[in-house]
């Protein structure tokens, strides 16, 4: 069968159709990203399409998500690629779903209260889900969730301390993101580990461009994570403050902003931006940061923060087996893991500088030292993997790859 | 010279008269406490007067602050006590005061400024300075902040994520609170480190029946606080929630909660009460820790978060010299220290469970096992005791005892 991954981010959407009859044996027969969606700006939208081993980039506007699926479906029946299901990443599964769900009018109906919780990546990820009903009517669909990893965290650290009719009403407790990432990079690190995944303690950060967040996992399942109930507090981002004084927003609106310029300033205009001033891209902050007091502030921040998690982290796990960076920043940032690696010395953490600094970023790499206490690994994650095996397993065997 | 020192709570006025030439030689002549002051209910308000060996017990309506400390003056002047200077506490110093002040109008000025900034407490104590400039003229007082001692907080400790443009209209930082107790137990510590006190590292619990933090203090200096711009984040504490999403009072306001209604949520409701369901006291959620779920999570979730400051200060710090416990709860939760305690196991932390549950609450108690790799103290704190040495220090010696 050919199954076509959709995962969509906020003004991205990468595809890949995986062919085969199970996760051993399938293989990638097309995959392609869409790039600038939605996003205005001198620079036109484009889709790159790598199949048959060739490589096809179309320049052409692309105003939505749908748009650029639409764009998919036709580009692989032009290469008579038959699609015979699909399977999307859907970042907030809210408290309906704590696994991935074949799509039925039940789900849709869920999925649609579930919008307004990732209000940048759920409508996108839904209007695909209609674009596959119009064009492949018929198709199996099915929606892997990146909340659903979360879903086994203990209530000590997914419940809030607001009184429970509150937390009942809106369902609100610690959901964290980036599941699926996790899911991929946990998994990833298995080998590199000298007890069984099922009896180690792992603590990953998927550091992104956009959103940046850190997850203990004992045993195979998740402790404590950063993120909450939204995708803000936490880590220092590009644009978001992390955590943050919940003071502070009212405060703010004492002062006569409106909930949706509070909600701008600290998801849009906070984090390295805010305090660098002039950057929400790390590259630009480092290439700085010997001579802007911001950029060095910015820095500094980000990195005493990630060292806070994770120092928090390997207490609570009592011990750790690996320390994971992954995405974007987590696989190109030395200068990020060599300064977070260094305020984890008492953790028994101990890098070697040169593996580090010339990491590739295209496949697992451990640098750690030969005295350090854990493994340190480089992993470049792959969700798409994810919701594919997540469908052979869902499809061909009735049953969860994993959860 | 005879020294008056105030301490006002949200409910209560503490006062302590200092006798003496200087912090070495001072004794205490006086003290007392009112209790109950301004709380409407069946029980009335009372002072508790110590002095001349006798204790005295006056039950009479405290509706305010103002009302207490003007009974107190009295009282030692019916007792010929007369009273050469007076030091109060002031919880909240916001950008302005960095070290103790002398009164001035100057100062008055900014303190005024200064009253927002900690609602239930600044007033309180604003309105016993008027009380004794008005029933004690030309008597020099002085001002003591709990927000000086974490002035020296690391930028990256204290700096928001959020645009200069709104950190610098409104003075948002991470202030930090408890420092007069901090001070002092951090002080106190000093004879039972085998490293000097300044090249220690020291974590302190401030666990009181209203607020609670923790500090990390390295070579004597703040390092990291859990509180911020309010006390409101952080530890779970009695009514407070600590550490939130700072999503969730947006989305309260889009679902029509009011900016004082969300604020009273958060800072009235939430926390062990929060969580409970049936009380803000510790005490009353551990005796119904084993039969009722809902206590049990308030206890889980009091600890876990804990654990975590601690385990990322210990980190932060490379490594621990003493873990103190001090105020209410510090003192008498043997339960919260032994959970807390076994959640720092690996970072070397060992207590001794008789001595932790015999500690008293009158003296500094070693707890600690032998096997230990810091010491566990558990220490009565004595604000008090601080604003007098700064008394003595700024008003003899024209110096700051501490700063």
């Amino acid at each position: 069968m050919n199954l076509l991954v959709f995962n969509c981010g906020s003004s991205s959407l990468n595809y890949k159709v995986f062919s085969g009859d199970s996760n051993s044996t399938a293989q990638i027969t097309a995959k392609g990203k869409a790039h600038r969606v939605g996003v205005k700006g001198s620079d036109p939208s484009f889709i790159e399409h790598h199949l048959s081993n060739q490589t096809v980039k179309e320049t052409q506007p692309l105003e939505t998500h749908a748009q650029a699926a639409e764009r998919v479906l036709q580009n692989l029946r032009d290469h008579q690629i038959p699609i015979d299901a699909v399977g999307h990443r859907f970042v907030h599964g809210g408290a309906y779903f704590k696994e991935s769900a074949l799509l039925t009018e039940d789900t849709l109906a869920r999925l649609t209260e579930c919008l307004p919780l990732a209000p940048i990546h759920n409508p996108n990820s839904m209007s695909v889900i209609y674009t596959c009903l119009e064009h492949q009517p018929g198709c199996p669909q099915y929606v892997t969730f990146d909340t659903a990893f979360h879903a086994a965290l203990p209530p000590e650290a997914y419940t809030y301390a607001v009184p429970q009719s509150i937390r009942d009403t809106h369902t609100y407790r610690r959901f964290g993101f980036h599941g699926l990432s996790y899911h991929f990079v946990t998994q990833a690190a298995g080998p590199f580990l000298e007890t069984p995944f099922s009896e180690s303690k792992i603590i990953a950060c998927h550091l992104g461009t956009g959103g940046s967040s850190a997850v203990a996992l004992k045993n195979g399942v998740p402790l404590d994570t950063s993120m909450g109930f939204t995708p803000l507090p936490g880590l220092i981002m590009s644009t978001r403050t992390g955590d943050l004084d919940a003071q502070i927003p009212i405060q703010l609106l004492k002062e006569g902003k409106s909930p949706k310029e509070i909600e701008t300033l600290l998801n849009k205009k906070s984090g390295l931006l805010g305090i660098s001033q002039f950057s929400s891209d790390l590259r630009d902050i480092l290439a700085r940061v010997e001579q802007d007091p911001n950029a060095h502030l910015a820095f500094e921040m980000a990195v005493h923060r990630l060292v806070k998690y994770i120092g928090a982290y390997a207490v609570l796990l009592g011990g750790l087996d690996a320390l994971i960076f992954t995405d974007d920043i987590g696989l190109w940032s030395w200068q990020l893991r060599e300064s977070v690696c260094q305020g984890l010395t008492w953790c028994g953490i101990a890098i070697d500088p040169t593996a580090n600094r010339e990491a590739p970023y295209d496949r697992i790499t451990p640098i750690e030292a030969p005295d350090s206490r854990a493994r340190v690994l480089v992993i470049p994650t792959d969700e798409e993997w994810v919701i594919g095996q997540e469908g052979f397993a869902l499809l061909q065997e009735g049953r969860h790859a994993y959860h």
